[in-house]
């Protein structure tokens, strides 16, 4: 990813320590966050330091190697982190099987980062076959660098489009209550990528005036008949898209994949606080009294997918 | 509508000048703040100190009956204000012919603002049979009395219904970009009718749960076919019903109903400046250089509609 015209990374490591690119803090600056100790790396996962499915499987597999001294703890301590995102399971496993074959740990765990940042390149190659000239994509929460290390999964495709000089247009939405399309926007900006955010209400309008001719999303957790979790509001989208005849991609390497659920009800949709409604950068919006309801996710059955972009290919369907 | 206990409405006048309770510092602040001249009027429609169809349609009667000396000209400058809500321009033409018979002009607009509160009354009370004992409804934006000077449209069959000791649960969309679901939670506060403010975001996930059983909304215009303009974001939640089998009712008084236009794509819906969704109580939460495209309404289908509350009953169907 481009950072004020440098290639950098959402987050890497030295061996020893963590370095994070604070994503509470984006856009408006950006600071970096170090986690030395395994709490530290549950900490930045829990209070939303790093997020996006994949991220946080690499936060994880840096946090098992920091705390490899004591596995069974190292891994209860970040499993308990967050609910809901699969790569962080799948991630800790990856690790607790590493570890017990005498590998290095730091070793193994850069080389499942490796991998991630190597998967999302082969998705934005593949995606970026279904981006043709002059197309208006939306795309809902971030998806993007952030969420994967590296160029992204719903982003990877506009980033290797733009790289080969397509011309489209992004329609990143808000995305409240946390407004990562705020993270969406920071990182096409960047890019040099044409975009506007909109409010979440306003993706209806746009796709029945029939200015979004396609939308691509990431994922959290994708279960064995294909339905999907992800960022809440995703499922109003398909829902829009589905009535407008707008193709609908879900973007997301394999370990998101979560063959061990059959489908989407079996997902538990972690529930955050009513904060991240009450207030915005630091200021309280709401007053006390106003209550409020904060699912983080929702799950988008499968019947609403047009396709799945891994580094494999384009998956029509799942199952 | 109750204010901390006392009955009162969200604007009046004495036969001279125009009191609002200011929306723009709800439900931070409760400010009057007072119009003398139709610019003051035409400001107040225009910035949103005063907002909803059938309210602006009230402020246009006082405004006309201020300035009833030269009845085109303080027609024009109402007339310029906001294109969508179709109450405005029914108000103008019902004051111009008042105007020209003779009657006292603000004896005329306060006919109408009393038939106003009359019709959202009645919606109340025909509106109050469809909410069945534990009923979880939905609403977006707010169609409440600060909308329509007293009782609501959306909002006025909850007052009914509370005050027959029904049981019965709100959620209120946010409504980005101008968060009017903190107008609706102060309104049913203010009540003590139960509620929880939600993101846009999840009006699907609590349908797709079941936790909905209904939904009511405003309507800024209705057209013959009855396709309707309202606040952005309500088609979403109009398709997400459907999806869903949840009953969509629109709730509006005649003065929102325009035969003149056949059907929903001839509405005009008015841009809003971007400074709406970079700014939230004064404080900004997008850096400058985030564009921003900002329609204030869509336009959801008669084929969404469940049914029209209205001051005349409950219509299944308009043509």
């Amino acid at each position: 990813m481009k950072i004020q015209g440098e290639d950098k990374k959402a987050l890497w490591s030295d061996g020893s320590v963590v370095h994070f690119i604070d994503q509470r803090k984006l856009p408006y600056s950006i600071e970096i966050f170090t986690a030395k100790t395994v709490d530290d790396i549950a900490f930045a996962i829990k209070d939303m330091v790093v997020r996006g499915a994949p991220a946080i499987g690499a936060a994880a597999v840096y946090g098992m190697a920091i705390g490899k001294s004591n596995i069974e703890k190292t891994s209860d301590i970040l499993r308990s982190t967050r609910p809901t995102a699969y790569d962080l399971f799948y991630a800790i496993t990856y690790m607790q099987n590493q570890i017990k074959t005498g590998v290095d740990a730091f070793q193994a765990a850069q080389h499942y980062v490796n991998e991630i940042i190597a998967n999302c390149k082969k998705i934005g190659e593949y995606g970026e076959s279904l981006i043709k000239k002059n197309m208006n994509i939306l795309t809902h929460c971030n998806a993007g660098a952030l969420a994967t290390v590296d160029y992204g999964t719903a982003l990877a495709p506009f980033r290797i489009a733009h790289q080969k000089g397509k011309n489209f247009f992004v329609y990143a939405d808000e995305t409240r209550p946390r407004i990562q399309g705020l993270l969406t926007s920071w990182e096409l900006y960047q890019e040099g990528i044409p975009h506007a955010v909109i409010a979440d209400n306003a993706a209806g309008y746009f796709m029945k005036q029939g200015k979004i001719d396609m939308v691509i999303t990431g994922a959290d957790r994708i279960t064995k008949n294909g339905d999907f979790a992800n960022k809440i509001g995703t499922y109003e989208k398909a829902v829009l898209a589905k009535e407008n005849n707008i193709p609908f991609y879900v973007a997301a390497p394999s370990s998101t994949f979560d063959d061990s659920l059959k489908k989407g009800c079996d997902i538990i949709i972690e529930q955050r606080d009513a904060s991240e409604l009450r207030v915005i950068n630091g200021n309280e919006i709401m007053p006390d009294w106003v209550e409020v309801c904060n699912p983080a996710f929702d799950v988008t059955p499968h019947t609403y997918v047009t396709g799945y972009i891994t580094e494999k290919g384009i998956q029509k369907k799942i199952s």
